[in-house]
């Protein structure tokens, strides 16, 4: 059994489904129900990372401070990790995080902007914890171009650095191709898979990136997050298991602490509706939802219409001005055809 | 692109998870978008099939007869689909069914008991209606046995023969390996996949089975379904096409049935609970669950070690009996232990 390390991020990436809204009662049960599971990294923070907390993005109901001293005092086993998303979060943000006791910081970048993970990876490293780096919106870049920004962030620094299929996009042979190409340029560095759930496939991607070589697997209590949701954490371990995987993991006591999930930090699990199935398929992120569905309204177009327009359009997160143009493009076609 | 058909048991088998209790209105509303959307089957029944409506297993809403006129109205495009278990329903059933427009009957038996459908099949080829015969609880034969009972059953006139998942046990190299079998025993018939998503796999399930050389796949809106639900349809079948397989069906209606039945077919969408994940994993028929549950309350025992106990005996539907036998196992073993 190769061993996998499995990483949590119920509560940081879960945020987003409930506007950065968990309390720190709920932080702390979940924390120690993870911990009680031996799941060896639990990642907390705002949804958007450290830092992220605005008015702009969503103010979280605790502010970073207090997350990372709630979570750090639940766990036992179990290592502390943090997400920051530079421009977000700065370098002193990440010396508060560690200070305040995260074991694995990860860097989030576009799958082809390594660098603006250059300055952070040093730091993490001068500190002396372990720096990742995972590649967002992989679906966007070849296997090439992400085996060669892997390889830079390595030479950054990272001690580990994988994708993140943030708009839920891949099917299994996509990441075969990615992670292999990725672990071949990166050799003995763990490589990191983060599935999203828009095409149902994030368990079986998960799988195919470990089969690919994958060493570190992030999944989240009942697949809490945006949209679709993540990879659905008691579901992957043991499917994990059943594939020729070790993860180290009590079966009955994630499934536990996936039923305080579903209890205590959800007002229902995610599943694929309609939208966030046309998201996936679009290579559009999901949290371009609402102001799709608004504008989209407002127009009288086709909401499907605008998402799969901003996929060839590649929109990524920060862009949502084009929908604006899109809405106006699909409006002005649509009317144009009435005549 | 290789032509998949798709047949949806949305108004069969997500009846399990209502109590059967789907209405006309809402079979015919359903039937109509289902109809809209170029669905080739769309099925319709007790969630037991025919003649299995009755105070043992619980009585629909509606009788056969009349969900048979709903639908059969209903449709203009689509064709409409049955279902029966031998001795749940009878020939009689049957030729009534067929009197009242079903154009494709499914006889269902266990995975190694072909030989029940034989006299039915028959009846079917006589009527001149598309026969069907599939093996549930596949996962307790291997692909050489079920490759021997798909040949039979076209011996005896079936002209598609598939496999079910009940247990919603699967992976996909399961799959690959037994639909590989049973397709080169079958020749140029038709093969069947039916996937349950206790293990978040039901989709990877089928996309495996059609590169494995499945030509009817099933599917239910927004997976409705017993437990953790059947393959979700409106995600299977973009997923297909992505896959190399052409469906013949409008993503956008489709979209639009799904999110039809998710508000009038059903409380929530399914999703794998923890006990569903254990089912599954213990290749368990999840209709065990209210009895394991309350017969593991009553003993004080944990109705996980139920669910993995009766993998091991393998139990199958019938044998409800055998639960209290593990549970009073089970009890003995705890209380030796107390001492």
């Amino acid at each position: 059994m190769n061993p996998v390390v499995i990483h949590d991020p119920t509560l940081r990436d879960g945020q987003h489904a409930v506007r950065h809204q968990l309390t720190a009662a709920a932080l702390r049960r979940y924390a120690e129900a993870a911990d009680a599971a031996r799941i060896p990294v639990v990642e907390v923070g705002h949804g958007n990372g450290l830092g992220a907390s605005s008015l702009q993005v969503g103010l979280a109901a605790v502010t970073d401070d207090e997350m990372l001293a709630t979570v750090r005092d639940a766990l036992r086993h179990s290592r502390m990790g943090v997400f920051m998303l530079p421009g977000w979060g700065t370098s002193a943000d990440l010396q508060r995080a560690v200070e305040r006791g995260a074991d694995v910081v990860r860097i989030g970048v576009h799958a082809t902007e390594t660098s603006l993970a250059e300055r952070h990876l040093g730091v993490l490293r001068e500190a002396g914890v372990e720096a990742q780096c995972v590649l967002m919106m992989s679906h966007m870049a070849s296997p090439e171009e992400l085996a060669e920004h892997a390889a830079r962030a390595v030479g950054y620094g990272a001690q580990a650095v994988g994708i993140m299929d943030s708009a839920g996009h891949f099917l299994p042979p996509d990441v075969t191709a990615r992670i292999a190409a990725m672990a071949k340029a990166v050799g003995t560095v763990p490589v990191i898979f983060h599935g999203h759930n828009n095409l149902g496939m994030a368990v079986a991607n998960s799988v195919a990136a470990a089969d690919a070589g994958a060493r570190i697997i992030d999944g989240c209590a009942r697949g809490f997050g945006a949209g679709a949701g993540n990879t659905q954490l008691e579901v992957l371990v043991p499917v994990l298991e059943r594939s020729g995987f070790a993860t180290g993991i009590d079966l009955y006591a994630l499934l536990d602490a996936a039923d305080l999930a579903e209890r205590e930090l959800m007002p229902a699990p995610p599943i694929p509706t309609s939208m966030s199935i046309v998201s996936g398929l679009a290579g559009v992120f999901s949290g371009f939802k609402h102001r799709v569905v608004e504008l989209a309204a407002a127009a009288g177009v086709d909401p499907r219409d605008v998402f799969f327009e901003l996929g060839r359009r590649q929109a990524i997160a920060g862009q949502e001005d084009l929908i604006v143009d899109v809405v106006a493009q699909l409006s002005t076609n649509a009317h144009g055809k009435d005549k």
